[in-house]
């Protein structure tokens, strides 16, 4: 039940909150203070009042006339998505799309560390991807009760999918980030987060529609 | 203002449309006729309420005691997805990222089709990755007048991505898949829908962190 304590309405606002973060850096790091709700909004293309919203969750409070204090709002959503500590990873199948995943810096500056790769294939064990080693994923148990990593990233093919998560849950991992088309199966004290690259293609295909102007 | 016609509300619905999609062809394709809320709740993981609700999308009732007619409800959302055709699309940056895009078959599943690539680097142009042309980017201007195209996806580095997104708009592309960390500026008419791996980062620590026991 614990995966309801979170309300499924503030979701979006979750989602929205890294975006907020990498401007807030920016901002921060030309040196501003401060900031108004209006130039998040513009900047994030939602309206003012959902700024507000989503920022509730990070329980900083605006002052009117001179805004969100900026290192407090940082400091807030780091806080509320537990990125104030490094979080550290596995990352089980280096395709393209594992590779592309291993060398994306926006997810090391949210705190992410992948410590270790696995793939089955052999002429990529041994190999290093952007930094990381890659390990057999037949060393994926014995690797994961040393290390203790809760987070493991699945970009295995589908057929895999499942077999893997198992090893990884009775391994002790508590959060899988699934990249594959699988609806997992793991016990209620797991977590799982999926990736569905067409989840993105539906909002901009119905918007699209919606944008079009009549035909006749 | 376009872009509001769609209640933000309903965008957690349309999300999952893609994956209710994978599911009802599954289930069309063991011969499944009917099936039910409770059936779809527990498969995508969220109550029967939410599936309900997320399926008037597709303006299909279930009957009481039968449940949704599968084709009909896959009909329905394909209808509302706007994915009846085929999307053509263009692609620009064939990286890491760009080329796990251009061999993901479950966007092609989804009518995806993306009719040619685009790269700066002299050694992708002319090669076939997972079965699409890479083109010098410079011919992307000519080559989108010719074949009209109305999606582009966009997997170039961050500092290229505004200009890339300029000679996009100049060429009336209206639809931007905004695979970048930048904030691109569009005309009001030009629709972009941004994928942030982080986003997905930041649900799974969230509902990590409350899942947690109590530290003391």
């Amino acid at each position: 039940m614990s995966q309801c304590a979170l309300k499924i309405d503030k979701l979006p606002s979750v989602r929205r909150l890294p975006a907020y973060l990498h401007l807030l850096r920016e901002l921060s790091g030309k040196g501003e203070q401060f900031v108004s709700s209006p130039y998040l909004a513009e900047k994030m293309h939602i309206e003012a009042i959902l700024v507000r919203k989503d920022l509730e969750l990070a329980r900083i409070n605006g002052t009117p006339r001179v805004g969100y204090c900026i290192a407090d709002l940082i400091k807030g959503i780091e806080d509320f998505l537990g990125w104030g500590e490094t979080l550290d990873a596995f990352l089980v199948g280096v395709g393209q799309l594992g590779a592309s995943i291993l060398g994306n810096r926006e997810l090391m500056n949210f705190g992410l560390k992948i410590v270790a790769a696995f793939d089955v294939n052999p002429r990529k064990v041994g190999a290093t991807v952007h930094g990381v080693p890659v390990f057999d994923s037949a060393r994926l148990e014995e690797l994961l009760s040393r290390l203790q990593v809760s987070i493991a990233i699945l970009c295995v093919p589908a057929a895999e999918a499942q077999q893997v998560t198992d090893v990884l849950v009775a391994s002790g991992v508590k959060g899988i980030w699934n990249f594959t088309s699988e609806n997992l199966a793991v016990p209620e004290d797991v977590i799982t987060q999926k990736e569905d690259l067409a989840s993105g293609l539906a909002v901009l295909s119905v918007k699209l529609t919606r944008n079009k102007p009549p035909t006749h």
